[in-house]
Order: C-alpha cells, then sequence, then structure tokens
C-alpha cells in the first residue's frame, strides 16, 4: 500500500465525513497497491476508514504473490464475497461506493444493512489521482518522450498510401516495439474527411495530395498513459487549410499558457476557445479542450467551458484545441499534455508542431 | 419490441411480485428492441412495468432513427438522465435493477427514492433469455453450421508449423470471411502443455510430433454465438492420448444423450463426470461440463454438478467434458452445442468427432 495516496484519500474522507469507503476499480486499487488485478465478473474490493484500517478483498483464483501492504482476505466462488467483505463494515456509518461497482454486489451489501447511507465515493479518489506524485511525474514523462518518437516513426508511414486502417495497425506495432504494453487508447489515423469529424471511426480510405492527416495517439508505459495529437498535410497544403493550422497552432500556445496554478481550469478552455472564436471559428471547435491524464487516458476532471475548478500542482492534463471543416475535409487538431507546476507548466510532448507537408507522390 | 418476448419478461415478474424493473443490460435490450446501443459510460434504460408500460431512456448521442416499438425519452450530457427516468417509476413500489448496472446511476435512482426496494431483476431477464423461441433457434442453428465449416477450414492450418497465436489470428480471420461479426470469446488455439491447462493463454508454441491440438472456438452470425471444441493430433497418437481422446468422447456423447426436458442441468454433468470417474480420469475433469449460450457465448445457467434446475424445451448449451493430463502435455476436450427439444435434443454441431491424426512433416 502506498502510505502516501492512502493518508491523502483518509485526508479526503475526514473532509467529507465519510467515515468508510470500498475501492472497486482495479486502476484505483492499483494507484493504492502496485498490484493489477482484473477480476473480471467477480468481486474485488479494498476497504478503507477513517481510522486508518484496511482490508482488500480477493477471489482466490487471483492468488497475489507479493506483499501489498494491506491484508488480503481470500474467498472462493461458492462463497458470498460480499457478506464476507460486509464483517469489516460498520454498520451503522455512512459508506462510500465507487462508481462503477456493479448493482449485484452494491444491492446484496446494502440487503446486509451494512451501512447506515450509500454515497458514491469515487470523487474522493478521483481527486487525489488528479494530483500526481513525483514518481508518477516521472513516468508520465516517460511515456510522453516515448510518445514523441512513436510520433516521428509513425508519420514516415503517413504518405506511403496506407489506409486509416493500416496506419491504426502500425501505430500498434510501434508501440509494442517501444516496449509499451499497448496503445492508451484507439488510436486516430484519420485523412481528410475523417480528420473533420472529431467521431470518425477509421475506415479503409487512404490519403490523396493535398489531404490533412490526423494522428491523435498515445500509449501505456508502466502503466502510466500518453496522449499526443499533430496534424500532417500530403504533398501540398491550400491557404485554407493553412490557414486554419496556423489558428489552431496558436490557440493550443494560448491555452498552455494558461495552464498554470491558481487560474480555473475553464481559463484553458476559453484561452483556446476564444481565440479560435476571434479569428472567426468558433463553430468549428466543437468539443471540450482537454481531459486529465494519468493511469487513464481520460481521467476524472475536464478542460471544459463550464469547469471552474482551480488548477493545482501536480495536474496532468492535454491541451487539444481543434477546428473541423467537414464540407472541405479540412480536420486540424495539435494536441500536448501538461504538468502543473509552481509556476506554470512542463510541456510532456516536444513533438515539432510547425507545419509540415509530407513528400508525397501520386 | 419483440412483443412475445415481452410478455413473457411481465409474467415473470408477476410472479415474482415485481411491479416494475429497469433492463439497462446493452444485451438485453438488443434482445427485445432488435437494436444495438452501446453507450459506454452513459445511461442506457428500459423501463417496464407489469401494466405493460415501457419506455426506453437513451442519450441523444445515440439517436435511433428505426422505429423500436417502444416511446424513447432522449437526455443529453447536460441533463440528469437518471432523474429524467425516476419520474415513471412507481415511488412506492418494488423496483428491479439490472445486475451491471454501475453504482453512480443505482445510488442517485435511490437518493430520489425512486422505488420502494430495490432488488436484483436480472434474474427474471436471464431466465427468459435461457428458452430460446422459434426464430432464435434458427440463428443459433446458422452460427453453428457456419462453426462447424470454420473448423473444417481452421484444422488445415493447425499441422502447419503455425504458432498458437497465428493459428489463433487465422481462426478470427476465416470467421471474417464467412461473414461473422467476429469471434464470440477469444479462440482457444492450444498444443500439447497449453491444452493440458484450461487457463492457458495462447503464446509462441508450436506444435510437434504427437502433440495434441486443442480448438476451442465460436463466432457471431447475426448476433448469435456458436462454440464448439474439436481436439486433433499431429503425426502420431500415444496409446494413452487415445484412451482419453475415446473417453472424453463417450463422455461428451452420455451428456447429450442426458439433455433432456425433465432432466436436472446436473444430470448432463453427472452423465458425463460419472463416467471419467469410473474410467478413473475424475480428477483430471477440472471444470463444469457446460454453460448455456445464445446472444453471448455464456448466458445465465451452468451445467454444473450442483445447477438442480429442470432443463426445459428451447434451451441452448454446451456440453464440453475433457481430461487434463499437464504432467504428460495431454488435454483432450469434446464439445457441441445442444438445444433442448420435446423429446431429447438438436446437437448444432455436426463436425466429426473420431480420433483424428493430422499428417505432420517434422
Amino acid at each position: 500500500m502506498d502510505n502516501g495516496k492512502l493518508s491523502r484519500i483518509i485526508e479526503a474522507m475526514k473532509a467529507e465525513d465519510m467515515y468508510q469507503m470500498i475501492i472497486t476499480d482495479p486502476v484505483s486499487i492499483f494507484y493504492l497497491t502496485n498490484a493489477w488485478i482484473l477480476p473480471g465478473e467477480r468481486m474485488l474490493a479494498l476497504y478503507i476508514n477513517v481510522d486508518g484500517e484496511t482490508e482488500l478483498f480477493v477471489n482466490k483464483l487471483f492468488p497475489q504473490s507479493k506483499d501489498l501492504g494491506v491484508h488480503i482476505t481470500y474467498f472462493d466462488d461458492i462463497e458470498d464475497g460480499v457478506e464476507i467483505m460486509s464483517r469489516v463494515v460498520a454498520k451503522d456509518k455512512v459508506i462510500g461506493i465507487d462508481k462503477t461497482w456493479p448493482a449485484r454486489f452494491l444491492l446484496r451489501l446494502q440487503e446486509l444493512g451494512a451501512g447506515s447511507k450509500f454515497v458514491n465515493g469515487s470523487l474522493i479518489v478521483d481527486k487525489v489521482r488528479q494530483i500526481k506524485d513525483e514518481k508518477e511525474i516521472e513516468l508520465m514523462r516517460i511515456s510522453s518522450r516515448i510518445n514523441d518518437e512513436v510520433m516521428a516513426e509513425l508519420v514516415q508511414w503517413a504518405n506511403k498510401g496506407l489506409t486509416e486502417k493500416e496506419l491504426n495497425a502500425k501505430c500498434r506495432e510501434i508501440y509494442k516495439a517501444h516496449g509499451c504494453e499497448g496503445v492508451s487508447f484507439d488510436p486516430i489515423t484519420a485523412y481528410a474527411a475523417g480528420a473533420a469529424d472529431p467521431h470518425h471511426v477509421t475506415d479503409d480510405s487512404v490519403g490523396k495530395r493535398g489531404d490533412c492527416v490526423l494522428l491523435d495517439i498515445g500509449g501505456f508505459k508502466d502503466n502510466y498513459a500518453s496522449d499526443m495529437t499533430r496534424t500532417f498535410f500530403l504533398g501540398e497544403v491550400s491557404d485554407k487549410a493553412r490557414e486554419v493550422y496556423e489558428i489552431v497552432k496558436e490557440a493550443e500556445r494560448r491555452g498552455i499558457e494558461a495552464a498554470k496554478p491558481g487560474n480555473r481550469m475553464m481559463d484553458v478552455d476559453l484561452a483556446c476557445r476564444n481565440y479560435i472564436e476571434e479569428m472567426g471559428y468558433g463553430e468549428y471547435f466543437t468539443h471540450r479542450t482537454g481531459h486529465s491524464c494519468g493511469l487513464e487516458d481520460h481521467e476524472w476532471g475536464d478542460v471544459s467551458s463550464v469547469n471552474e475548478a482551480i488548477i493545482q500542482v501536480g495536474q496532468c492534463f492535454s491541451v487539444e484545441p481543434g477546428i473541423y471543416l467537414p464540407d472541405e475535409g479540412i480536420g486540424v487538431r495539435i494536441e500536448d499534455l501538461v504538468i502543473i507546476t509552481e509556476d506554470g507548466c512542463e510541456v510532456l510532448n516536444s513533438y515539432p508542431k510547425d507545419l509540415t507537408v509530407l513528400p508525397f507522390e501520386d
């Protein structure tokens, strides 16, 4: 058990008057114990209370060989795991429940009367996970450094006549070759009309001269996610596309500039959004500016125009404005991950952002 | 909405004194509405009560173009979908909840007081889904007929020096080529020691002369799953392996013979298990005999030694005894799907089960 992280969770529980909670998301359990336990449909739960009592409940099918620094109670398929866990729950006190816990477990816990009131406790863990410690920051740096290298390799294939699906498969191969566990989300490897649709599904299109190529990619290295987007052009670039590109690039720069302690999350969004609006493309920037990132590519905490939360040191999130003109087959997005520092932010990606026209043979 | 299926669910709800329920599993919603709605982390819920009132709650991101025969209420990301749904719930009556519904929705519904008591309602739907209607039976037949063809093609590759992973990838290709949506589970394509371990993960092993090759495969065709296992030998077969093979084959025959209305599910298991025990291999048959199958490869209703449920006409399940001798690198399993008929069962697979030694060049 990581005692630093556990203490922060217990402090947050005290602040919310939550005596006890059960954490059931395998990612949050990994966050605290450094053990990946993926129980599928079986129960897995880490009990914590503000007195510092902890206990992990695991099905016997998933024996743990190393010491996780927490007492483990095992149960098997013919035992009632929820009933066994309920014995440690204080029945007369509020209990926090993780947001994804399936109803079959929660209803059983309620039937057993294990807790005086059942509330969604995920936010407590999500808020702690949002602030990365030094070790996590170093892992995020390494993961994004690899992402820069992957982008550099992948772009070599972007002008070679591959279909979007082939480029997607190539991207996955490159992460593997760089020692990543895999991709942190389905890579977006889209040409022209596909790039202009943020909900596009990778298909069998190939790029043509003048097309943009949007590469939104990320991998997992030692459990931490990377996430970066660059947009390139094949053979030539129209004046319109160049204009759009430069606006997105400047919007992203402004977003990064606004990413500092004391500002609100919405200030980052608005720094990008207001500039794009000023330049006349407001209605074509159709999504929020970014999302938190860490053990999962998308973590709690949006960079959106309505998130009033104050930015704190140690947060990691993406800044990724875009402009999408489906009628003209132009879609440009530029994205970096940033870590908030005492006086601003550290940009985790260093792959260049200058407009790049790739050589293209028809 | 399929009124036959809906009526059966309402009858089952009445029998359980459950006035209302919300179905949230996308597979069960497809079962009733013939529409696949995959909302990811967003709420999706079908409300049903015993007065026949129904309403489907769907996020606007998933608009339905065809008429599903049920009124749809749409909501967006800034609305509270659970609160909107709660307006149709009878607050003074019991409400059934689907077993996988995430806690974040259930806790909100409880906070709103929408229901006098919250109970796990999944079993009602699972039991109805267990009994296939004529249309479903025809789809199961078609899916398994394709599975016979896939097995015939795949076995051509089993003696060609492919690794387990390559054979797995080949298997997936063959389903696609046969017009399937994909595999219904990760195919097991295992040689020797891998075949002898029911929890083996496909690796880079290749088959050697005398090895067994275990192929446990299935696909989805028009949404219905197939699932069949055959075990082959490369170049030659040892006396021990031959003995084991013939015992498993006879055990499977006995299991199928016991699969008829009026028998209990456990009778099918015991028909296989008792014979294998009699022949001296009881401790090497380490899993249950089978599972129900339909829109999912594994559905509710096990063929296990403790399931006392009476077998009913229209059920579809697998019969798949096996014997695993890890020390000798021998693993044999034979599996067919059956549909229960008035006087016994129809075996959905026709791929031969006679012991087959594949030609093998060292």
